[in-house]
């Protein structure tokens, strides 16, 4: 079937705006009498609060209210902005006479000026009783260690699952690899910070202005922690400047409400740069052990996985993101024999939670160095060591969590290979000899990845179309646009399906009091959920308007249909009148006038598996450690491409990140007092367009049956397998094996340094 | 059927937030970088513009647009806010470059303060080319007058119809009276004047926050005389200061909205009283010849009537008001031979349009006068004379426009003679003879009136109701609360069926991105229309939830119902899970999630009759003229009654305006020049809170088959027969009849003299 706006790259909807400066963030809306507010944080790491005055800071000119432990709601809540149920357990309070690291919250202030409310803070007298400091994962389980929760013995979550006998598959190995790896924290370094605006509405009703992934879930645990219903609260998500996760958390907006609670006000609690870098959120830190069993050939027998993820001070998404890597490693390369143990451990560091990709990075960075070393082993080309066990076409995931009914991985293994010249280039590079000081070296990795969100979980959009009287339409979306061009896809959708032209919709993104219910920007989903209730509307919607149709032409339906804004005589093809104009004769049909609305709903639980190679092509100065990247290929089996532009968009986005993972970014923080060192984004050294090295971008088209165009999950894949695929180059140009990202020069260096020295 | 929300009194939804201030109206709106608006009005009454300089205005600073009938589409639109199609010809632009009425708008100005723009107008040269002044309708249908509007004859519309034959009719009556009756310019006073707030949003779009009855018509309007479609256009209405009919006019947001489309700045556009009173909207002026045969014994057996309605310099609602009074004219007292004839007129005086009761007042102003006159000739009881003649239970309208299938005039006849003490006072009042200074008497009139928008135009309302997880709710209306408590009323019903709290409930009125269609509030319609829109939807809403819970217990729908918030067990009556709780399951339920939102449209084309009747005991001192109400007594049959409070709430407003049109208001406009003298709440005398005299309502409760809940119009009717009814208890008193209205003090002493000097 021939699509006119669905496949195609069109402008953005938000192009315009965006490109002007019109575009509204949170920090633009100015209301009047609005405060600013600010947090007071926690210099240690782990103490007590045994006693806080707030009086001098309520005495300076200028401030409104100060509010300490005492002042809240003592509600215990999930941050993480989860779809129902929570995702873990109800740990944080909005602000509690404990903290929990460095960097914790314990007062906030409203002034009238960001500057009075700064001052408000050096005014708050805090007297701290210290408690031992844990950083690392092995400290919080050590035996005796200070309970961070009570009750919890430190431990966030933890699961475990078996398959077959992983044991006797070891045993029936001819070789067996066990490794450790190695992940850093890293942070989302969205352009905007966490920001939001509170006040109340005439009505006294609680509206968040927020940066949010998740305007719904939010709505649910706002009103969960401030035991308000539903119905006194309105989330407004305007413009979003990147989420990637962070803020698919309610890290701030109940503290911000208590503050317009208090004083009556409007209140923009914005956080600086080294704010959001502390008190936002992370990627888990994780230590992954992983162990396989293989034949001479290269078939693997069994597998087992065993992981540590350092949640920090609170759980956050907390241990559902190692239930994805879990989920994830038992599809990737079908064993008979496999086994998983995960754990997600307290500590007090900043917390932990969702970012793109949802774990997957961490366990692709593990996994796809240790195919490579395995292959290595094996003498075997690691490409071919992936043929043998990746995942195949109608395999199904043992776990059942995934479906693989569109399976495009081969294709992509195939595709990287031809268009990097894999064979050839492994060969060249081999034989250019060891002793070159700047040795190239080639490398992939491949993934698989979900698309919904986590099993278990809710997984609901809808989509509202409401046709105006001249036929231009108003779409109305639970989903999130947050940068990708959510808004444009789904205008796209209503285009194609209603026959009306992209300039005549206006799309109307999330307000909880406009827009129907949709668990938001989460996982990979929206584009394959909502855009499924798009779809579900629009033809709704068209059916409708021929219906009408059929009654002034005296026919039916089934006679006519829609082609380029025309409704049509299916047979002869004769344009008989416009889309617009049949929803205008609708509209003002005096004997029963009929407006057009259209609503739909998508639940299904469908959670198909989008496939991807990336190939990177290094140089590795052998002096310096530094690892350049000469190329990279990135190719994506995302089902049907439905913007082009927009798809390549998302790689681009993908493949920076990827590359940061791999290569610079970490979070240091101090192993005895917590600190992090380089909570900026000149010490935090982030991947950005400078350091884009030449890209190839491929797709492999499948159709996934139950996507709305055959479509599936493309929002978090491209930034998995960029990491491993760098290091596995590495490793191809110094014959090195790094087992912990990032590889930073002097990481390279020492490594290559004792490699040398034996 | 028993109700738990319906027929009750409950607060108003908006009562806190009007008490408290925190309510916003139009003007309450404050945009970053806002202009204000203001119009230069013309100094004469019609004239050509030979010539406008507006260059000393533009270089004043802060002056931001100085525009005229150059810089604006050269697009004829009708400003009546009238459901499609147009009411009345497309007669208006923007600017142009005519003036018609003392007030016309010449230019408008933007600029950084009201201060500035005002003197900036003063700035403004204009040449004019003077024109005869037409102020009558006489003057404008003489041969050979100039053409206020060319090609028109100054005939705004006319009709005629007849049925039977009325001459033979009138031959063959006993008695034959024939009058001349007239009534006032008068003017909706709303203490809100018209004023808007156009902006462009970042999208470009044109938003316009307006005081409106009627947002989507005026979307409607704009689109057409801007030449933009609706999907480029927002209509926000907040709360609303009092309409009446004159917001029901497109009065202003097109030269608003030009302003912002020139400076691309927020520009608010705010009428100062004395603009209002000559630059918003009047009620037409009548002159209304009846004349009536009847046999000796009473019954009517002819009747005529010719009305002259002067409708200004413009068309507004125009001859729409005439066919409303022809179409009450033919089934108030039916007789078997009839004729009417209308036209209405264009002269150079303000703008006559909509208001309160749609030319019933008038109609009923000059019949109700009559039939007290006729029954006087007849030495008839004016209420046994109107027994006699007045349309019958079953009795249908002869014109069919109106259904008379619940039928209260006989009760509500029955009801004022008992509250008023009819009888006893007719007698006492008679025999204490004509001598005493202060006469007392007693007077009634009765109506009947229409409930929906006029016939021939659209009639739609919808509602969406969406359920929020937790079981409270949001209701979209397009259905435009105006301070009548529309909101209230439509919270009730989704209360009532829906099966959940009234504080459950978040009412969103109009704004037309966001609400459904509905033709606003227009006629006495909403909660006929509109209230059966939001039942369907509550019903459908209901039925989706007893439909989930009827899986939940493993039975079937019909076995189950909602009582007072618990789904039960309708045999036993066993509570077997709240309303709320099933819905928070049905969202969160993991196989197969949903959310419920029901969308209903009311679009049947039914017009049922109100019917009701005023009794008035008064005093006149014979000494001064003035007429002093001693008690009244409104009786009203509008079916069920949703919310006593607020249904006698209205009555109230509409007494007071009845009493203002019988005896103080009117516009008063120099014969010659066309200015108006009294355009200001000091020389104009509208009744206020101090004249309200002892007042009994009461209501006879028919059931509109119709109706959601059996009920039918009460907008307006309350006004309808008050001033009538005073005037018929002042010839009671005096013996004088009054023909011409308002009875104020100079008129009624002149013309008592004039009765004892012969």
């Amino acid at each position: 079937m021939k699509h006119q706006y669905v496949g195609k790259t069109v402008p953005r909807v938000d192009a315009v705006s965006k490109v002007t400066g019109k575009a509204r963030f949170v920090a633009d809306f100015q209301m009047p009498g609005m405060l600013y507010g600010k947090v007071l944080r926690s210099p240690v790491a782990h103490a007590r609060i045994k006693r806080i005055d707030t009086g001098k800071a309520k005495a300076l000119p200028g401030v409104k209210a100060v509010i300490t432990w005492e002042d809240v709601p003592r509600i215990p809540y999930c941050t993480a902005g989860h779809p129902y149920p929570d995702s873990s357990r109800r740990d944080t309070y909005i602000l509690d006479n404990k903290v929990r690291f460095m960097g914790d919250a314990v007062a906030a202030v409203a002034a009238e000026t960001r500057e009075i409310a700064e001052d408000a803070l050096k005014l708050i007298e805090v007297e701290y009783e210290e408690l031992p400091v844990l950083v690392s994962p092995e400290e919080a389980l050590a035996e005796g260690a200070v309970e961070i929760h009570e009750g919890t013995k430190n431990i966030c979550g933890q699961h475990q699952f078996a398959q077959g006998d992983v044991e006797a598959g070891f045993a029936a190995s001819d070789y067996v690899l066990e490794e450790e790896f190695r992940t850093p924290i890293i942070t989302h370094c969205s352009l905007e910070t966490h920001v939001s605006l509170t006040y109340l509405d005439e009505n006294d009703r609680l509206v968040v202005i927020t940066s949010t992934q998740v305007p719904f879930n939010l709505r649910r645990i706002m009103s969960q922690a401030l035991e308000m219903n539903m119905k006194q609260i309105r989330v407004i998500k305007p413009h979003v400047g990147g989420g990637f996760g962070g803020k698919a958390e309610v890290v701030q907006e109940p503290l911000n409400a208590v503050l317009t609670l208090k004083t009556g006000k409007p209140v923009l609690l914005e956080y600086t740069r080294e704010e959001e870098m502390v008190a936002g959120r992370t990627r888990h830190s994780t230590v992954i052990k992983l162990k396989t069993g293989v034949t001479k050939e290269g078939r693997m027998l069994a597998q087992s996985m065993k992981i540590i993820s350092n949640t920090g001070a609170y759980a956050g998404h907390g241990h559902a993101v190692v239930y994805s890597i879990g989920s994830h490693f038992a599809v990737h390369y079908p064993v008979p024999h496999f086994s998983f143990e995960g754990i997600s451990v307290y500590t007090n560091i900043p917390v932990a939670s969702a970012m793109r990709s949802y774990g997957a990075s961490q366990l692709n960075f593990a996994m796809e160095s240790h195919m490579d070393n395995l292959a290595r082993k094996l003498n075997m080309d690691p490409l071919e060591f992936r043929r043998l066990n990746a995942i195949k076409e109608g395999e199904k995931d043992p776990m059942g969590y995934f479906v693989n009914n569109s399976y495009g991985l081969a294709e992509c293994l195939a595709k990287g290979e031809e268009l990097s010249n894999w064979k050839t280039k492994r060969e060249t590079f081999a034989a250019a000899g060891a002793n070159q000081k700047r040795k190239k070296g080639i490398g992939m990795a491949c993934y698989c990845y979900e698309t919904t969100a986590y099993c278990g979980a809710e997984e609901m959009s809808a989509a509202i179309i409401r046709m105006n009287e001249d036929g231009t339409a108003v779409l109305y979306l639970g989903s999130a646009e947050i940068g990708q061009g959510n808004d444009t896809v789904m205008a796209q959708i209503v285009a194609e399906e209603v026959g009306i032209g992209l300039e005549d919709i206006h799309v109307i993104g999330v307000d909880t009091d406009v827009c129907p219910y949709d668990i938001g920007a989460y996982a990979s989903r929206q584009l394959y959920m909502c855009g499924m209730a798009v779809k579900k509307a629009a033809v709704k919607c068209r059916e409708m308007i021929v219906d009408f149709a059929a009654q002034l032409f005296d026919t039916i339906p089934a006679n006519l249909e829609v082609r380029q804004g025309w409704i049509c005589d299916k047979l002869s093809g004769n344009r008989l009148i416009t889309v617009k104009e049949t929803v205008w004769k609708a509209h003002y049909n005096m004997d029963r006038p009929r407006t057009f609305v259209a609503e739909a709903y998508h639940g299904a639980k469908c959670n198909p598996l989008s496939y991807g190679a990336v190939f990177a092509e290094v140089e590795v100065d052998t002096g310096t450690g530094k690892v350049d990247i000469i190329k990279l290929w990135s190719i994506h089996d995302c089902g049907k491409v439905v913007n082009p532009q927009l798809a390549e968009g998302q790689v681009h986005g993908g493949v920076l990140m990827g590359m940061g993972f791999g290569l610079s970014e970490q979070l240091l923080i101090d192993p005895q007092t917590g600190r992090t060192y380089n909570n900026n984004l000149l010490d935090y050294k982030m991947a950005t367009m400078m350091d884009i090295p030449e890209l190839e971008v491929a797709f492999v088209e499948t159709s996934e049956p139950s996507g709305a165009y055959g479509n599936k999950s493309l929002g978090e894949p491209p930034c998995i397998s960029v990491a491993p695929a760098i290091r596995n180059a590495v490793l191809n140009a110094t014959g090195v094996e790094f087992n912990e990202a990032p590889l930073t020069p002097e990481r390279v260096l020492l490594k290559l340094k004792k490699a040398v020295n034996g």
